[in-house]
């Protein structure tokens, strides 16, 4: 809920700041104005943050920052994991991320979260075969709240999940998504650039095992 | 996303819902039309779509489901459970339901469902202290998201979790929310007889493992 921290109003979670901005800075608006495409905007805000959020952190952790943190050695990674809260990402996160981090795309509900992205992916391709950006022909919120998930399997050299004509419309959107004048101001240049080189270079490595899941899943 | 059924547009989600209709009625407004306070709103009734409602299935069915669908027998019970699609109310609910059932609140996680319930609880109280209603002093969307989900545990013989003046203001708040015109038509009404009464007597049996929790975690 709103906190006030030196006397400022803070208001929390993606979905909701995007809500507030656009309540209070109606002339730059992110919400289409039709109340039937704004469900349909909310439809992929929800998404964002009851699915595709969770399992994003569970693909990150399983193909990149597994290898990133076994760096700090074992009493660093001992720490590194206790330290996580009970309730993060989602319920069980503190041991979701321990199974994660020691067992990678082997974990118990591994397949699952690739096949949760895949499938969003695919209602993605599906949307944009009405419209030209996802909930409507206009640039939204919607599209907004899925760009950095998309994003991020692009880092992680994941672009087999939509590219070589697999979803030749997710593959465009993205590619107008990276022209946009915000983009590298928002996505790449507040990156360290180690970690921009750990997801890209770990996660090549994890691919194939992305793959094979998709390939059992069809 | 809207979807046409008959040529009617569907918006899915009670979220959704609510956001729907108070953008095409606006004159029986259930949001404020204060930004911030929308924010606190909004606070709300993401935190029932991400961790109540999940919470609030499982201990359904930990405390009172497993008993009813006991009396199918054990094949009618496994054709019941089976039939369970993988993602439902949270990304695994498949494989919870059947932990659920099986072992009550001696499932893996069952503590933590409980106490996430008590953390929002309290979270209410401290939000009453401030206003009359959750989000500000008037009744908003919040009130109605968070509504069904104390209504439950009320329903289950769960008062526990606030009456003795454990928790006074949220016991407060309920009363007023069984005294709006609407409650009876909303949540007595269309109830089968059968299931009321099942959520009350199967939960009375289950309160004293609820109170273990409670009392543990304090």
């Amino acid at each position: 809920m709103p906190t006030l921290i030196h006397g400022a109003i803070v208001i929390r979670d993606s979905t909701n700041i995007c809500e507030y901005l656009d309540d209070v800075f109606p002339e730059n608006q992110i919400r289409p104005s039709d109340p039937v495409t704004r469900a349909e905007v909310r439809y992929w805000t929800k998404a964002v943050d009851e699915e595709v959020h969770p399992a994003c952190a569970a693909i990150t952790f399983m193909s990149s920052h597994r290898h990133t943190i076994g760096r700090l050695g074992p009493e660093g990674l001992r720490k590194f994991l206790e330290s996580t809260p009970p309730f993060s990402v989602t319920a069980h996160w503190h041991e979701q991320k321990k199974a994660y981090v020691r067992d990678g795309f082997n974990a118990v509900g591994a397949p699952e979260k690739v096949e949760l992205y895949d499938r969003y992916l695919h209602k993605m391709e599906d949307a944009l075969e009405k419209t030209k950006w996802l909930a409507s022909n206009d640039f939204t919120f919607a599209d907004i709240a899925m760009a950095p998930y998309v994003m991020r399997l692009d880092m992680l050299s994941m672009q087999g999940m939509w590219d070589g004509n697999r979803l030749p419309r997710v593959e465009g959107w993205l590619g107008k998504i990276k022209t946009r004048p915000t983009f590298k101001q928002t996505f790449l240049d507040w990156m360290p650039e180690q970690l921009t080189e750990d997801l890209k270079s770990n996660d090549a490595k994890s691919w194939p095992e992305v793959e094979k899941i998709l390939d059992t899943a069809a």
